[in-house]
């Protein structure tokens, strides 16, 4: 399976800031930086409006950078069930804009995001963000920081993108 | 505050069935059934495929029946954290479709929608069917059955729409 060229829109999902990132893998293991940044919304600000804000930008994202893929963090139940709320509904809107425009989601889980990008599940921040910065050739690390999290998840989606068309073809053809 | 006529579409979030109903206010108590109805999305489709329809669904009903404002059952942390988080991106999807029309979005929970229309925040489903079909003058209980919670919280909007309004009418001129 080459997938060399495959265009992965990486999201760190959230209300108050969202993580955005653009990648293209290339030969190999290669993984080639494209974009980078984060999406905010103040949270003094009414929900419709706010999420209206995050959908228009995710959107503009996607209609600028075309991308093929989109590799989001899968949110689980943290402590604050209030921001979790806020985030699922952010999601809801931003696989809703992915869906509008044909382009298939895949979520990742931090634990499988971290594994694939450092070999270990339990990375923390600094380590994940040295990785990055190796990893996609930057003469420094990605700014916006917290924007490292959405370059790591797209850089996931790269490297487990051959494995996952792989078991899909071979799905295909037992099915056949 | 006279709010005679307007119109409260009403939803019990969902993504595998949505509740949905379109009421209007008459003179003091009185409210007047338009619309009542399910949006169901099969669990075995697709995520996005789901929030697409969902979205399709909520969006045809707001520009046929064009309501003023939506009353939303607000969602709580319950057993099952997979539906929570479904249902949460459903109210991702609907908030949205709500905010690009402009309409206002007024969540309530639960046992404010129980009080509201039974005077009971602990009535039960039998109870609150009775209380609905009474207020709207209904030959029989609004079917299909899961669609009287979207009855009951459009209702309860209705009726405290005049108090909500006097209360930011009163905030207005402090301000001033």
């Amino acid at each position: 399976m080459n997938l060399q060229g495959l265009r992965v829109m990486g999201i760190d999902p959230g209300l108050t800031r969202c993580g955005l990132s653009v990648v293209q893998a290339g030969r190999g293991r290669q993984v080639i930086p494209i974009a980078v940044g984060v999406a905010r919304t103040p949270s003094d600000v009414e929900l419709s409006e706010r999420l209206l804000r995050i959908s228009k930008s995710v959107s503009d994202w996607m209609d600028e950078y075309k991308p093929d893929v989109v590799a989001m963090e899968r949110i689980f139940e943290r402590s604050n069930v209030s921001t979790v709320m806020h985030t699922a509904h952010a999601v809801g809107v931003m696989v809703l804009a992915a869906a509008e425009r044909d382009i298939p989601v895949h979520m990742y889980t931090p634990s499988e995001v971290k594994k694939s990008v450092s070999g270990n599940g339990r990375a923390d921040k600094k380590q994940m963000t040295t990785m990055i910065t190796r990893i996609l050739g930057l003469s420094e690390p990605p700014k916006p920081a917290d924007a490292a999290d959405a370059l790591a998840i797209a850089v996931c989606h790269c490297w487990r993108a051959p494995l996952l068309a792989r078991a899909s073809a071979i799905e295909k053809l037992r099915k056949n």
